[in-house]
């Protein structure tokens, strides 16, 4: 990263949901009061740099209700700047999660698409005063899915992110259960990518914005990223992270990386009892970025792994836990002493 | 009520919403849990009935998942035949609440517009199926102010009940946030007033329809009953429902009717210590048709009052009382003492 | 009291009860979980005195399982010496409760006729032992409603302490839905207060024993207790507590007493808020013997009724106050401020 | 299973019992409320199939009392046949559970002996109406263990549904415990797995029906299952589970059967973290039972391991999942990866 | 208030507590769980105030452990300034708080001398800084009564607000269990009210501090105002709040002020269903300095008299409404309408 | 252990925490509710004792509040004699839990060192009353690091016990957080280990107070109990456990021992799923003194190891298992069937 970029703001983009889940892994049937949580891919990311000491603001819409009052609340529990986010009337988009356990399966249920975030336009984001004293600008797969305002907005604030120098961290992950508003989204992916400095994903997304077909292995993996930097010059690194699951309640993590140059990768953590799998993907680019900003690529990537496995411990969608943690993590610490 | 659809079933048309509320007067962003339960102003007709002992149905769309699933069993749980919903790929409705106390109001935000209900169309419901062997349609204002096709698909229904000698009960209450898709509320009110028997409403109600302006005395009342029914002539009689509130925590209700020829009235109930007002006026209106089946027109207008009361003391949406417990009210035992 | 019987041990017989009760006035068809507590009519009144500071013990069985293992938990917890508990092998007594609101009365269904108590035997307990450093033995109509054995073994009890001279009190309620072993209540209830020296009860209990009609006016109360004096000579004094209740929230409580020669009253005492109504006569009863071997006649029933009414603000069976609190209500502390 | 049999309603016979159980694995002592589940190894059989989408039906008696009134709404909502359900004035059965973990076991305590269903006759079991349209009668080896009555009425429903050719599904588990009437439990089995066609047991349940002595290896299996069918020659094949617990959360289990004239097995399914294990037995036979409607016996095996496996992962009594569900388990989806 | 310090930052200076609670009015020995809140009576004025919208700061000490760290994400939720809260090492004070109900006193018990605050030095505070852009700073008797480093931090801060011509908030009620460092509370007191601008308190702070004995009628309150204006000249004026306690569920209220020139008052407001009594008080200061930055006196009582009144129906210590809902209230609506 | 202490009284002496811990992993500021317990460690080996069927007493100071009622509450519910108890002005001491899981280290901030227990003086403890009918006195290095006056309490206790015959029981753990009132914790705990009978640890803590360097094998251990016997003579016999952990959530134990001239040793135990760590080390030291009474050493280092194991299966401080529970897991029974 850019040393310019370091210690200044972050910037996230995106929806902000509410999760609705039944506690102790019930069904919804069985269930008559469910937890929630104030979530979204993005603002996940911002929640975890938020509590390792990073100035964050989220860039959104929520409901003008008492819903959406509770989301900025939270917002600004997690210590993000909520000064971008705009009150509209529309209802905050929502979740329903099943949690699964051993070999049964999660299940989500979603309603978003006629949302708050969905109904973003271009010209209620201020994205010259939010970009000013920002030094990185995160986005993913999921907002440019949900509408094409949102996809607008989006593709604005990454231009003028390009324009001043900022770096731009992309999770292009494709979701095909979105996409209803008629745009091909491998291509506006694309497109999006070639707006951005640092890709966050593997072999799958690459194949599926460069309609290729490199398998899983390493060497798979290095391939695909050089086609990727090739095709999409502005991409200076590549960071994937691999998981293998034994059941919904037992994980597996590891990290890999091509970083221009050349291939580095962790050792793998294991997650024997997981709480919460929601968000570990958000821990992992939130202690990249991280990483990014306080370490060179090797200790980023080893950050950013650790970060995901602790989340795996964690209710919720936000990585609550300290720089200092996810360093124990990765100095050995796993066998969960007691600290008084 | 016509002898001869006294003992048929009973089917209600409308939307099915999960209600969703922090316990304990809690405020929402006070809570990381929620209680839920399914209801919607005409399921909670339908259960109370179910409750009752009547044969009842409810003809209406949800979501094709989780969520969906779970308001099924919802209905199966409370009685109501659920063979006549459909399963469609839009979220189920819902709304949030959070309850008031004392002088504080209960809040409430919707979720609704674009859910499985208001997309709703009329070709997906087999009207002459359902109400082949039903004595009694039940339909309120909420329902044509959803959408565009659940206003037609309701009036398709209308006249073929009509049609085939049904009573209809109709509840216009006219909700000013909703009518969102382009047509005129009042005027739609009125039309489908037009097709129904039963009219559960007040000076409020009929003033709105008739752009009339009665006061609400017991005079006002009988005048304005006595202009709906020369404007609407199908309509038979008016029955209402009166509520003082001292505050959120304490009500009064009595009810009173123009049975056509009559004026009649009950006693007024004080509810000291209300758990909970969501579906009160759905207890009146289900404890009403109850008693236009068993009863002449006083006892079934106290028959309403005394279930409108009685469901201020219970949770959720739905009245889960039966008929006895009606009755000792009626009969003045309000004093709470211990079954054993 | 006697002054001999002051400073001793206070017996207790009876039922030990698990109470299982849906939280928040739900009814159980709205429940996944029920509250529990564990109490009985005699032990709340054991329980009570040994929140006064009195010494207390209780003789029953309990089930030879988990629930009677924590059955005897509870005593202990409430200081309840439990030595003369038996542990034999038929399930715990127990009860579910609907705790009803405002005008909806509370519901109770019993599972307890062939519990560990209804199986209990005279030989099981060794009075003679139990009795020789106690000063009083409480007693309730329950316990010879439930069996021959429960009957057989009271009464022994009774025998016995009346010729160690103890003070007896007892509180023949009769329950019509018990007694279904063959014996006649009233007759068995009369035979047994004629072993007794403080009746607990009023105009409606003198009448079921007595088989006769005196009102419940205070002239009435005062000829049915000379009555009751006369048929059972060894009653010296006769308390009574009168409840109007205004609803299930609502309620209003005084004493009035014949004391063998002279008519006393409280003022009375009003619960706006009813946390809990259960175990509230019991409260009356522990109130009363405290207050008979700490005080005169007049602040022995003052005690008994402020004891009532704190009750009826207290979860659960047993009435958890000391005897400042109740004191305090006595001396008008009724407006429920902090103390810190 | 015979064709005419397999598009028709399924018949089980048994207790319906509440569970009372401490929530987060707490002993009793350390609780102060307590989850509840209604239950019953026929019914979660029943509950399993009607999940399944098969019609299913339940035969039993429930208490004439709030509690009855409960457990009728748990068949309704699992979509059970409610209708041969009679209300009897014996309390409903129950059984308290402290749910161990690792090495600790869970414990057990009964209160059902002098219940609703003990207290069942057969004269209040209208069985030719009941078995005119179905296909299969279930039954357990706790139904003619708890009561004369019980053994008799369930005798009845058999021979009736012997004479109709239905397909009889025998779970004759023996339990030392009950039996407490006076019948030799072995005897009594023996006998009415004689007037069955499909056993699902065991070398053990053989080895107690037969007082033989097999072991427990796949040729001990082979030949206590011909060695039953010669004995008892209504049986047409045998399905057994077979279980190999690591601790009370970490359990594996495979299936095998002897088809009449084949040995049959699956592989092992492994369950690391075990949500809840009341009931697996059920979801193994309720598995059973579908896939031989649905599939060949191999198949059909494997549908009955799988069911069981993901039982689990599920909170309650009943197997609260979908054939698809069960189906992805089978073809090795074990990862518990999230459906959106 | 000068118009010079309406639009500026509000700071508070005073102890965050963590309050303890077991859920629905249990006493602690009946409870495994608690309910907990952070608040303070200065901290809960600047929630309240935050919340209707002012810019506010907390300055104060917390614990340098897990518990400050949720103590100072408590203040973020609530939108408070954190920036001039110190993290020591000595826990965050707190109490145990058992709620009472009717005629049941609430019980607490503090754990606070030895605490993060009550360690709070002069020199760890910057009030230069900290006064820089502020309006106003409040105060109350609870701060210098804990610990002399307390009293003499605050001396400090109110003479440099004095100095920059602040509007200084005294709350000076005087707590007879604090005061444990050797100084006498009432000269503390006066000191530091000679200090400030308002007096927010009655006839009995007045008496304490002057110990004069004015008494409690409306003469008496303007007497004693007047008194108080004259010995301690920097008073401007004084605003009192009335309370009337039917029950601890049931009380009363109504605000008086003596304005320098003339008796104000505002009518009673009544809350018949008291949810929670904590943080009343600062609800009306915080309700008191919003009405005197927005509008003359009798308004500015008017809505610190309604605020208090709402805070009884909101659970924890702060006044979570907005001044939409004060306004309300002020202008008649306390019948606890549903607002869609 | 000497027969004549086998059947008598063992005394503890320590500090009663309440332990305020958030449900389900969660984080404090996750949380609104802390489930609480009281223990500490001494009271946790009284508890567990008490659980086993030994008459145990628990020498200690609570609060003069209601934290202090519900402390005696707690030891009364376990069945420990409370009579040694005293009720002092200061506040309960007690500490906040953050439960940790896989990876992530549980958390824990105290606030204990100006409680109650900090504040006990030796005239406040008659010891010569207490230790009368013991036969065991059990300690541990927490205590003399509270306060001076612990301390001296303690060493009081110790020297009449010792002069009395008393088995004395030392686990004297070093916690370096403590200790902050003046002396060397090193040279304490020496001076008072050399006051015992029965030292309980490992090499750590040999290392600690002998300033020596032995290493953790199996003959590091041997020679460190032979250097401790040898500068601490009045010390028999050294009891270690060995904890190697996976993560926080799967934990593995074994028992060691050097009995005065031989070594023996447990097989290890494997817990993979831990509810609960907390006073894991405190059930050891309970079941190693149950079985110092009733079995020989090898036994009893079996039975310490067992009831360990069993600990983490249990929430709480204490251990709530009978000895068949752990006599069932030595013999192999680990695979956690259910009971019925």
């Amino acid at each position: 990263m850019k040393k310019s970029n370091q210690h200044k703001k972050i910037v996230s983009f995106g929806e902000v949901l509410m999760r609705l889940s039944p506690a102790e892994n019930r069904k919804l049937p069985q269930a008559s009061s469910m937890d929630f949580y104030f979530g979204g891919t993005e603002m996940n990311v911002a929640a975890s740099l938020s509590y390792f000491g990073e100035k964050t603001q989220q860039v959104t819409n929520v409901s003008n209700d008492l819903v959406g009052d509770a989301a900025i609340t939270a917002m600004r529990k997690f210590g993000i700047d909520v000064s971008a986010v705009n009150k509209v009337d529309y209802p905050l988009g929502l979740y329903f999660l099943e949690v699964g356990s051993g070999m049964r399966a999660s299940k989500i249920a979603y309603n978003r698409l006629h949302g708050s975030f969905a109904n973003i336009t271009p010209d209620s984001v201020n994205w010259d005063n939010i970009l000013d004293d920002a030094g990185l600008l995160h986005w993913t797969g999921i907002s440019p899915a949900i509408s094409e305002g949102a996809y607008k907005t989006l593709k604005i604030g990454l231009e003028k992110a390009r324009a001043k120098g900022l770096t731009i961290t992309a999770d292009p992950a494709y979701r095909s259960n979105l996409w209803k508003y008629g745009k091909d989204g491998f291509e506006v992916l694309k497109e999006l990518v070639n707006l951005s400095t640092i890709f966050i994903g593997g072999v799958n997304e690459i194949n599926e914005i460069l309609k290729t077909d490199f398998d899983f292995s390493k060497d798979g993996f290095i391939e695909a990223s050089k086609a990727l930097i090739k095709e999409c010059p502005s991409i200076e690194k590549v960071f994937d992270k691999v998981r293998t699951g034994v059941s919904a309640s037992w994980q597996k993590v590891y990290g890999r990386a091509w970083i221009g140059d050349e291939y580095i990768e962790t050792k793998e953590l294991e997650i024997t009892d997981v709480i919460d799998r929601i968000g570990t993907g958000d821990a992992y680019a939130a202690g990249l970025i991280y990483g990014l900003i306080h370490f060179e690529d090797q200790q980023a990537l080893n950050f950013a792994n650790a970060a995901c496995a602790l989340k795996h411990t964690i209710l919720g969608d936000a990585n609550l836990v300290s720089p200092e943690e996810v360093l124990e993590v990765i100095d050995g610490s796993t066998g969960g002493r007691i600290k008084r």
